[in-house]
């Protein structure tokens, strides 16, 4: 095979950003080479808005081709969260003519070294960035989220989680030299002499199930670790969001053929309605890596009967915001209503329970009760969404039925403090569009506490009336080690209360972010600074990204001989 | 509680070593700051070989005292394979009452920072060297390893594997800075500005589960590797090899007392004749990483019945040497016959299985057959062994019965090429002392594979006919993915058989020495340099030492507030 583009070629044009990636990584100050204004896309051969859309446009309707091996038919699952008719379909794979497939080029790969599949990622992440526009449509009408946040959070942002992976591995894997001399003295005799060669070999295929709500940001960190340590990936999409993945594999095979590697290192397994493919493909002796967002019951599954493979499982959780204090009343409603808001309040990290103590809050407005604080977040959520055109940019569409189902049925489960809205949608009326509900929950009544012990994932949260902020401390500390959190927030003036959060959150293992009340919110992630999950309670096995994200994703063998 | 020693003195006393040990680890040149000679001992405050021996003797018949809580009567189940009267009871453990004891101490170790902890743990190896004469006795008399390699193995190297892990943990800790200041540009308006705290955090209790053959080297790195990770680590030993291991928590509660944190970060679980406690204490919910070395059996159940713990195995493989040709035939015959011998061939790096063509192989000494390679190899052993004194000082004892019965169920497997002798050991009458046994077999029949497919762990080894070299690498990575091995050997000077070897070793993931005539042999391995297994075949899950053996023993916890 020839290439078109030397793997020295793609190092020259990469190393840079992957040095300045590395250089993020390990100082944590902001850096992200992918633009998150839609405006700064259109030149340097990155499509425009209205290129995108019609690329966009131009798939719907037809067959995704992809020509790799083992296909034995099509398949469309796709159903917009908008009502936009996608009607893709895609090859359907043939696991055992394509496994052995994958595997084919993978000595090839592994020999490439790490800095030309660093570079070959780079680059993969490159055509992505520049085809941003198409990719969230593709966002957009299968996860259900507003155009702005399917371009930043589906575009940017997620290839940024990609490049922190890249950067990761290539770290990862030459922190051991290639070669050593290694010299050992015996007193008068002649030092003991070897020469040792060191290769970082891939675990084997790697299985990416693919999620409904985040496709690209929460499947490229696993994608390019895996790849860039040397694995073939199979990718299984999500049966409902199969576009923004079969695109990026799209991508990724082309590049890895152009640039002399097999495409068959990254390919498609679209599963046909209700095949539950996933299980199937995590007990295959081929598949030596798994990752996974979703349930925590698949997880879970996941985790304990996949044990060939290395797992690493991204889950439910119960996000908690603990409420003591605050020197900015305001700021921290309005974060917060934007953080209950955006995208339907469907992201992992949404905050659900917030902890009010019934005896009120100190604020900068003076004392406020349990009732007015949540009174006054009710008001500020129907404030930021009370003009419908803007309520639609924040809060998309939702995902599917379960999520309606929920919302509906937390109005039983306590006092409504903000019923939830149904907005329409003038461009895309068969959207389902809902405000969120809060909820009030006594956290003293037993009964309550199978509601906010749950997650409930959508427009959900529960305003829960603790006894003090010590109180609502150690409902925090028992809801992150009972049920797992991605991101607690606190709110506090009092170096007593900060400390007591800080040390649960030490202690118990999450995240944790202060006193948010202006455009940073406890949902969002910085990828290169940010990790997102800590791997450490139940909420995920996995940080997005650690060493301990990249490391058991490869091996390193060693040969010696005597010099 | 008053420190006798603060951690800054600690830093300020190991800081260099920590240096060069990290320095090692990237050069992986040869490095080791633990003697190997037992005439290095005695100054500075190290016990001389007299008052090791008297150190040792001193312990024996008397209740091993160790002050730790939750103790609830004595047990004894040591028998030296030597057959010296050990006689010590240890503290039986309540762990109903230890494991929340060992809780305590874990924010204030966590606290302390990742290079506090690395300070300490090389305070507690340094006092672990200063009494290696003692410990030389101790695991010289529980696993039945010769004195001089119970040195070495159990002292010097087996402190420079705890202390490689020290490295890597702290390594892996500070890729992340304490604090970052993260500044996103907002266009014209002002930037987002964020104060990040980052803290590694432990996962919980960690468990080691010791061995018989080589309790502290294969002890110390989970050991070290989970303490300074910031972990508590309770230590439960082999009931046969219990005082090495007593004796490294002795001295790891005193330094952790003298630096002022809480003993109860290291404990002791001996058990009672036949308890089994590793299976209970490995499902406890406060248990959250595991390191073993033993059975596969044991080893399999663990990783699949601990979710809660990260499982860190190593257990059997069939460890395989594929006989080409040599330009050294005497060098190449007596490398080997030095490996099948030491230490009674009962390391999990022994070679088992000798691939040699059946039409014979090119040396430097001319042709050899089949028939004469097996006759030289088996002469070279005899040669080797042919002095008792010399013998017995290369070979120590067995150290089970059940060694004992398999050394002499495998006359029965084929035709005996070299017969298994008794050797008296003048100083312990009762040990009991075999030297190797070789037995041929023919790879091409079916009915030989149950024998060479099998770990037969003592000094039993297969020469096993090969049609060709092509054919002992295909039968090489047959072996190595369906049984695993910790090491594989090839003897060639075609370079079409060493690429042959190495792409398999590659694939298949296995650590190679090609060509070993001279001091280094196959079954040993230098820390900082050398990777023990490579955690990618069935004989390990993890290696010795990576980042992935300590990168998922702690996790990030991240606090962020606007600036």
């Amino acid at each position: 095979m020839t290439a078109e583009l030397t793997p020295a070629q793609l190092i020259e044009k990469h190393r840079p950003t992957l040095d300045q990636a590395l250089d993020a990584i390990r100082s944590r100050a902001y850096w992200s080479p992918h633009p998150e204004h839609p405006k700064a896309y259109g030149e340097g051969g990155s499509l425009s808005a209205a290129d995108g859309q019609a690329a966009f446009d131009a798939l719907r309707g037809a067959r995704f081709e992809l020509d790799q091996p083992g296909s034995d038919g099509w398949t469309a699952t796709e159903l917009s969260p908008y009502g936009l008719e996608l009607g893709i379909e895609y090859p359907h794979a043939d696991v055992d003519a394509l496994l052995p497939a994958m595997r084919t080029g993978m000595a090839a790969w592994r020999e490439a070294g790490p800095e030309a599949r660093a570079a070959v990622c780079l680059e993969i992440l490159a055509r992505i960035s520049a085809r941003t526009h198409e990719f969230a449509h593709a966002v957009m009408h299968t996860s259900g989220q507003a155009f702005m946040m399917a371009f930043q959070a589906g575009g940017p942002h997620a290839q940024d989680r990609g490049m922190e992976a890249v950067a990761y591995a290539y770290e990862e894997q030459t922190r051991t030299p290639r070669t050593a001399d290694w010299s050992k003295p015996q007193g008068k005799r002649d030092p003991l002499e070897l020469r040792k060669e060191f290769t970082a070999v891939p675990r084997g295929i790697s299985l990416l199930v693919g999620c409904n709500t985040f496709p690209t940001w929460n499947g490229y960190p696993g994608l390019f670790a895996s790849l860039a340590t040397g694995n073939a990936v199979l990718v299984k999409p999500h049966p409902r969001a199969v576009l923004p993945l079969a695109l990026t594999v799209r991508i990724a095979r082309e590049v890895l053929a152009e640039a002399g590697f097999d495409a068959n290192l990254v390919a498609l397994a679209a599963e046909r309605e209700g095949e539950g493919i996933a299980k199937v493909l995590a007990q295959r002796p081929e598949v030596r890596i798994i990752d996974y967002t979703g349930s925590t019951a698949f997880g879970d599954w996941l985790e304990s009967h996949a044990p060939q493979a290395q797992v690493f499982t991204e889950k439910a959780g119960v996000n908690t915001v603990v409420i003591d204090s605050t020197d900015d009343y305001k700021g921290m409603l309005s974060n917060l209503a934007f953080s209950l808001s955006l995208y339907s309040g469907q992201m992992c990290t949404t905050p659900q329970n917030l902890l009010i103590p019934r005896d009120g809050i100190t604020t900068d407005a003076g004392r406020k009760t349990y009732d007015e604080v949540v009174t006054d977040l009710a008001a500020a959520v129907d404030g930021l969404l009370g003009d419908d055109a803007r309520a639609n940019a924040l809060l998309g569409a939702i995902v599917n039925p379960q999520v309606k189902e929920r919302v509906e049925a937390a109005a039983g489960l306590g006092e409504v403090a903000l019923a939830s809205r149904t907005i329409t949608n003038p461009d895309f009326p068969g959207a389902t569009v809902r405000t969120p509900v809060i909820v009030k929950l006594d956290g003293a009544k037993p009964d309550a506490e199978a509601a906010y012990l749950t997650e409930h994932f959508g427009p959900v949260s529960f305003a829960v009336a603790v006894d003090s902020a010590a109180d609502g401390v150690d409902l925090l500390r028992r809801t992150v080690r009972d049920r797992g959190a991605m991101t607690v927030g606190a709110y506090t003036t009092s170096p007593e209360v900060e400390s007591l959060v800080e040390e649960a959150c030490l202690e118990e293992c999450a995240q944790l972010s202060l006193n948010l009340t202006g455009g940073v919110y406890v949902n969002q992630t910085a990828a290169f600074s940010d990790f997102h999950g800590s791997g450490g309670n139940p909420s995920a096995n996995a940080a997005l990204c650690d060493g301990a994200f990249v490391a058991s994703r490869f091996r390193t063998v060693e040969v010696r001989k005597p010099v």
